[in-house]
């Protein structure tokens, strides 16, 4: 693994033990057992060390390529819709820290605009290979479904992650189930179409 | 202005510009232009400081009683929950900064578990609060219902308030509009009650 990496991956050991006010530059050459400085070299700014960590948070939330070609090609039924989204929550419930210090860096960047403009097009980047992903699986839904399941996806992980006993929400896979059946498959109301990234 | 809640509200506004990572009693005292030692007598541990921080918090975030009491009155039609999940937006977006210190200290029980409990109460009484309005509303809807909504708007509202271009949810009174359509008054596919939280 390049030293990059290493890196990356010793500054997100720090964020999952002591949150974004444990992460220097310092904190992360002492976790990778690197000299003094070694971590300012290669990412000389507070913001390049989170863009870093932003990089190789998502390569490790991201399913090998080989697993969505297999999940890609499965049949295009509700089952399987739902199946994604369970797959989506597990991935997160199985390294809660890193999806924790996702959240951490984005609510970093309301008070670090200078990380905004490279958070957007990854997690854009992110939701377009979602879309893309869709089409190629032949499931029903728009891109504007896909936005809608992530918001509620989202906010479903955040309370397991933090406050799983707040609202209830421990039988989650019965949620993301309803959440598809009402945003993807129930006979709507009044609906808007939304958005300019469309399949 | 009780002492306790100056204490606070300097708390939110350390937060607010710093992070937690700013949050400490000494940066407390300097912002409330208090002596030094005065927020230690008041909240002695970071834990009874992060809990009086989200009391305050919640307080400021939940609309007056004669507001409550105003919206219940209204005409329980589509067009009111749609208008209820608008208001929730907009108070967050009118108050971003406390918004995000609420996710900020949510994220911090993940690695404090000692603040889970209480935090868990507080989040978990203002769903009750939720439910208890609807059903004085009259509108249609169970306390499921509502928990559905929760984690969607939560998830809007943290799109909204970190990256707002990226899943492109700047027509975000439409989305609110939408995912009342979707999750009060679709059509269900198949649908699985849960919880026991009901109205």
């Amino acid at each position: 693994m390049s030293r990059r990496l290493v890196l990356a991956d010793a500054g997100l050991a720090v964020i999952a033990e002591e949150g974004m006010r444990g992460l220097t530059h310092r904190a992360v050459d002492r976790r990778a057992g690197v000299p003094p400085g070694t971590t300012s070299n290669y990412f000389r700014t507070r913001r390049d060390l989170i863009v870093a960590l932003t990089e190789r948070l998502y390569r490790r939330l991201t399913p090998e390529d080989a697993a969505l070609v297999e999940a890609a090609a499965r049949e295009p039924t509700r089952d399987q819709w739902v199946r994604l989204m369970v797959e989506l929550v597990e991935r997160a419930l199985a390294q809660p820290a890193l999806h924790v210090a996702l959240w951490e860096i984005r609510l970093e960047a309301v008070r670090r605009p200078e990380l905004m403009p490279v958070l957007t097009e990854l997690v854009r980047g992110g939701f377009r290979a979602d879309v893309a992903f869709l089409h190629r699986s032949r499931l029903p839904g728009t891109a504007h479904e896909v936005r809608l399941l992530h918001l509620a996806i989202n906010g479903l992980i955040l309370e397991l992650l933090t406050l799983p006993d707040a609202l209830e929400v421990g039988d989650w896979p019965a949620i993301a189930a309803d959440l598809v059946d009402r945003i993807v498959y129930a006979t709507p109301g009044a609906r808007v179409p939304l958005g300019d990234i469309e399949r």
